[in-house]
């Protein structure tokens, strides 16, 4: 894999406190690999010390010198941080100076600026956002996860085919299942734009397998959920705001009394591996899909090994020419 | 609490079976409580079988000589059921003999039937459907959770209200915060929809306390969350298949090897602790909210415990004569 992959170092919570260490880490866990941090070299270069000749040779620093906040606003990034370390880091994907790249910043303003350098594949109206998401059985792709609001069903038709191809690639899946997200599997069930997303997913050379609901998500039933960016969003962070009251509970209910706490002695074992199992930083490196190039997003508050996740997400992409393969069954689909 | 309240005894997966079980249980409870089970009243009478004179005087049996099927259509039970338990049971609450009734039929067919029959309150458009869900600090309501698609910003004012006035009548917490749920907490995310509600919950007189997300839901943070019910639908069962899942891993965890199966013995005091604070079936009892009457649903595979909770919810609308309330409160706030 001697694929070169460009990270925003300055992007997210924890800027290059999180990105380097991370970094250097698949440096040498990948001995054909090459990174090139963008953003403040002086301070990139406190946190990459001193490292063996065969990583150094694989790491450069690119200098920008501007930083997109976390809550700064999309239009306000593209104007005004022409020398962010994100713009820079899409920039060098544009050039072909970087097959990906990948950024934990402000999702908004990541969409806007991938969206604006690198522009859209034909056939596409609008980019979406793709993650894996835990299954009982191992795990599966949604989208969109919020990149898009009122998605008409052609929007929705674009997006199943650019799951399908992704999940083929990244997980060496031929023909995936695809669903489309409803609230009922009943026909007649859904709004106007889900239904007639159906009637185009059946006619379409993908495997459309029909709808599905909020609970088929982690059955293992489905490798592709389709659904508009706002339902997407309410259902991932749903699932997220579950998990942890869960996990608090679970907390509160062995932290009782002694007995209880001599139980979690018992059950820490058990506990950690499955933690392990459902750890979320294993999901961390979301896909924004429908680009001329790979540009991952990692959540704003990964840490080390969440953030490696996101590279190793971006690995794989490359690997697999993910957006000309979309491009490819576009084509095929809906025509040249 | 002298009320009384119809069951539909033939709705759900289990019908009498669970229905008359739960019903004695009830008014085994509940001194004043009477109960008139809608059915077939020979399957009925043989789940009845000897009771109490206090439980007997208390519980009639109203002959009703159809079913509709968990997968009929709303519009074909609506035209071709009139003798139907659910339809009876809905007649006993327009004629006034029932104050209430609790179904866990077909939720649509429900929700058109009580809608022909009861209609729906001056200022409302579309009746909602409101649950409570568990939180880390207690629970919280949200609607619409599946009546609706395509809710206008002038029905998400309306399920507020809605929402606004069951949380405070049920839970007797004055001025319960209410959210509007969104994909991000800035003003400039969201969908039309969501951000013309936003202005019209700010000039109303309830609670509001601006956006949450999904992951909210869960904190305890809000009171009341207001959404689409295609959108409300996807959050709920999202939420109730995460919840499956870890419940899946953490059965696999513990029962792996001869180590894990000594932790789980241990664990188990704890893991039923669990089990019984976020126990579905103790949040079983759907409000259809907007109607000339109470109308609860019972989950369709409730058993006799969770069918227990939903005549509660029953009876808790009754004491505070919800829907009295709500058309008070959309006068006030909706104009006469």
């Amino acid at each position: 894999m001697d694929a070169t992959i460009a990270l925003d170092a300055m992007g997210g919570d924890h800027g290059p406190q999180v990105v380097v260490p991370a970094a250097l880490r698949m440096l040498k866990k990948h001995p054909e690999l090459k990174l090139i941090l963008v953003g403040d070299s002086a301070q990139i270069a406190s946190f990459i010390g001193n490292q063996d000749a065969p990583v150094q040779q694989r790491l450069s620093v690119h200098h920008a010198s501007q930083v997109v906040a976390m809550n700064e606003s999309p239009a306000k990034a593209l104007r005004l941080k022409k020398d962010s370390s994100m713009r820079v880091a899409i920039n060098l994907v544009k050039s072909g100076d970087a097959q990906a790249c990948v950024s934990a910043g402000n999702t908004g303003a990541l969409m806007a600026t991938a969206r604006f350098v690198l522009k859209t594949l034909p056939h596409i109206d609008r980019p979406a956002i793709c993650t894996a998401l835990p299954t009982k059985t191992g795990h599966t792709h949604m989208l969109d996860l919020g990149a898009n609001v009122d998605s008409t069903a052609e929007h929705l038709l674009q997006f199943s085919v650019m799951g399908s191809v992704l999940t083929e690639a990244v997980d060496n899946l031929p023909n995936p299942r695809v669903g489309l997200l409803n609230i009922g599997e009943e026909d007649m069930k859904g709004n106007e734009q889900v239904k007639k997303a159906a009637l185009l997913l059946e006619e379409a050379a993908i495997n459309y397998i029909g709808f599905v609901e909020g609970d088929d998500i982690f059955k293992g039933t489905v490798d592709v959920i389709v659904c508009d960016g706002f339902v997407g969003n309410v259902a991932l962070k749903t699932s997220e705001g579950v998990a942890q009251m869960i996990t608090h509970y679970v907390k509160q209910a062995f932290k009782r009394n002694l007995l209880t706490k001599i139980a979690a002695l018992f059950a820490l074992p058990v506990i950690k591996t499955l933690r392990r199992q459902i750890d979320p930083r294993r999901y961390n490196g979301a896909s924004l899909l429908g680009l001329q190039g790979i540009v991952i997003k990692s959540h704003g508050g990964a840490d080390e090994l969440a953030f490696t996740y996101a590279i190793s997400e971006a690995i794989r992409e490359v690997e697999k020419s993910v957006p000309t393969q979309i491009s490819h069954q576009l084509d095929a689909i809906l025509g040249n």
